[in-house]
């Protein structure tokens, strides 16, 4: 059970901003990936993937996690936040996903479904949280 | 001495496109930063800070770094390098700020130089380079 987000931050993850996650991979280099991400109301961030991934396949190996968020209409914001993914759900993934359609494409059904994809919710329980204002 | 950048990739770095820098923390977990991003004729990436910067000395100490950087006007696509940190310059780094500068912002002097700050351009070179065209 975390604390919740700051003002800000849940500011800028409540709108549709992209995130850049980046795992661990077995070699100990960073893989990087560019995704949708959501908040939840005990201070967590949400990500959804699809099993077999690369990320996701990292995230089960080490669940240790960095998801960086600039405001798209000024990069020069960001927050960046390194946790764990703390659970991880099958069952709410694909509701999630087609929410998250709706947040950021403005449609009630995810799009981009491939044909026997397994979808998976991710939490993530931050660690630290870093705002950064630019300059 | 790397092989040039594919052509995709370096339109994509050669616009004012915004990268996430994941580095590695002391603790093993991943540090994520958003920063201006350049190419060089030979392949590599360029990125410039200041010294003292949490991010540049975590490569002092681990020269692997992960460099992703979407396409700003559709996310969807974005290139995501792995490598290392293989030459640092002070001397050029003033130059190259501007350079940037010009590049992000249309100006001719970086105008976000703080008082006594000593910058360093980081040459980095591609293991792995993934061009994701989204969906």
């Amino acid at each position: 059970m975390g604390q919740p987000l700051d003002q800000k931050t849940a500011d800028l993850l409540g709108r549709p901003n992209f995130a850049t996650v980046s795992t661990l991979r077995k070699d100990g280099t960073v893989q990087g990936v560019v995704v949708w991400v959501d908040a939840d109301a005990d201070g967590n961030l949400v990500l959804n993937t699809a099993e077999g991934r690369a990320w996701r396949r990292n995230v089960a190996r080490d669940p240790r996690i960095t998801v960086t968020v600039p405001n798209a209409e000024n990069p020069y914001e960001f927050v960046s936040v390194t946790g764990r993914v703390v659970h991880e759900d099958h069952e709410s993934a694909d509701a999630h996903i087609d929410a998250m359609a709706k947040k950021y494409l403005g449609q009630d059904t995810y799009p981009f479904r491939q044909e026997g994809e397994v979808r998976v919710k991710l939490t993530v329980e931050p660690d630290r949280v870093t705002h950064f204002t630019g300059g």
